[in-house]
């Protein structure tokens, strides 16, 4: 990492940290960390926040520390942003951000516009947790149980418990690292991936309920209406990872999940398994994202646009 | 590791693994990855299952030499037990097993009775696909990326994702290793883990509909009857895990899942959080377990069954 980087971080009597905004575990997880050892060494040290910390991570070590920006903020003496690719993740953080008289980036997504004056960006490190895991060794503070609670949070959350192709063997040797400390593996996985609520779980039976099968088995479509969520008391972010159900069905190649936002607007999740590219269904309708996980948002009424949706996949479902 | 067990591989010019009855990720992991590596350097090698090897792990290499014992096998040079506690988990081919002029036994399982000629059983390790990493380490074996996937099943199964208590520093530390080999882990993941079937989705859909809450829904209960396995097709094995659903609600502390074997025997799981032990409720009914997943199976109609079960765990969710 770079010297002046470093420098920065020893030489800053005040210190606020910035994770994006609609924090994740990986921004949360890696800003309290952070925050925890440079506390530690006597500095003043707050993690402005755009939100509150979601209910899944209020448990974390640390989350005392989380602060909003308020009229009568000081000015910090350095001003760090983690997990943020680009200066709109700050929202409306940006300007006090670079008020500071020193500012850092640490970040892992390729994206990253370097906005700071030191940035460290590392797209090979599957998460923002890893990059700060390797500041912290490399100053020579001694990481505790509670920091690496919050590390193996931004570990586990980005790279989905291990399991996505970010994975490197360098994420494991930092977990190694991190259980070493003697946290609590069965108890940090059990709040962070076997944690749902009675609605959501009732949301999840209706999708399955709702689920079809076309093209030989090839294709899942769920249609979540504005209906669906009102019945099951469930909300717009309690549909996330509902696409998954269809994506996990022996055979199936593509799962779409279609969710009405409005009477005439409709957001659209697409995963695929091995041959399809959704990037390039999503283009079709004005979105994008990755071969195996894209989505768009299209305006119309839903039963169109889960017959134009059918018809574009099922041509892609051809061209294995 | 013992050195006699370490000549008794070497000097072995036909080997014959077994890995336990009702074989599981590691099991067959941790023998296909042995087998393998043991084949490369010129050796007869076969793995004797006591059933096929499940569909879920058919796609391991080395699955191929996965065989069934027959009126006319030949005595191999070395037979090696792996994952298997004792030898009733060896089942038909128990006697076979005794009949080689060397017996290995390697497994982690503490209660482990030490059949065999060499034993080397270490319960500290989270699954027997780490011990055999280590044996091959130990022995100067390449590990190559076949055997990593076998061995990087074995582990990841055994430890549930990385997420149960058993998981270890160096389960992580033998996983980095694993994934230097360049392994496709999403792909190993998605394979292992997000691989369901319609049929299991429409008992899982089932299984959230009869779920209910109990005192101040402390306690979730779901009952399973024929009936309901009949209507959606599952079979009795589909049901594995279904527990895990009400213990995943937030604030749930004990999940129980009560299923119909007959009209007469009733198959009980029990699941907790963080206070009740439910190895004491599953003994009350004549069953065992740890504290926080046990089992019991009752004689007795479903009914009361259920009743006799709400209110055992009744009075232990007070004593808090
Ligand atoms: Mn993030
Ligand atoms: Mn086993």
């Amino acid at each position: 990492m770079e010297k002046g980087l470093i420098k920065a971080i020893e030489t800053a009597e005040s210190i606020a940290i910035f994770p994006h905004t609609s924090a994740d575990g990986d921004a949360i997880g890696s800003s309290l960390a952070l925050a925890l050892a440079l506390k530690k060494t006597g500095k003043k040290v707050i993690v402005y926040m755009e939100e509150s910390i979601p209910d899944t991570y209020k448990f974390l070590p640390g989350s005392e520390l989380a602060v909003f920006i308020s009229e009568n903020d000081d000015i910090m003496g350095l001003n760090i942003a983690l997990d943020t690719g680009d200066t709109a993740r700050l929202a409306s953080r940006a300007a006090l951000f670079f008020k500071a008289p020193a500012t850092i980036n640490i970040d892992h997504h390729i994206t990253n516009t370097k906005f700071a004056q030191y940035n460290h960006v590392d797209a090979s490190a599957a998460s923002t947790g890893e990059l700060v895991f390797l500041l912290l060794k490399e100053m020579n503070y001694e990481i505790d149980a509670d920091m690496a609670k919050c590390l193996y949070t931004a570990i586990v959350t980005d790279t989905g418990g291990f399991k996505y192709g970010n994975t490197t063997a360098e994420t494991h040797r930092t977990a190694a690292e991190l259980l070493s400390t003697g946290i609590d593996v069965a108890d940090l996985s059990q709040k962070l991936f076997d944690n749902t609520t009675f609605v959501k779980l009732k949301l999840t039976q209706k999708a399955i309920e709702l689920l079809e099968l076309y093209e030989n088995d090839l294709l899942a479509v769920t249609v979540i209406t504005q209906d669906v969520l009102q019945s099951t008391g469930a909300k717009d972010e309690d549909c996330d990872g509902l696409v998954n159900i269809g994506r996990s069905i022996e055979g199936v190649e593509v799962s779409v999940l279609i969710k009405e936002k409005s009477t005439n607007e409709i957001r659209v999740n697409l995963r695929s398994k091995t041959y399809v590219d959704v990037s390039e269904i999503a283009a079709a309708f004005g979105g994008g994202g990755h071969k195996r996980a894209a989505g768009c948002t299209i305006k119309g009424r839903i039963t169109d646009v889960k017959e134009q949706l059918i018809n574009t996949i099922k041509d892609k479902l051809k061209r294995r």
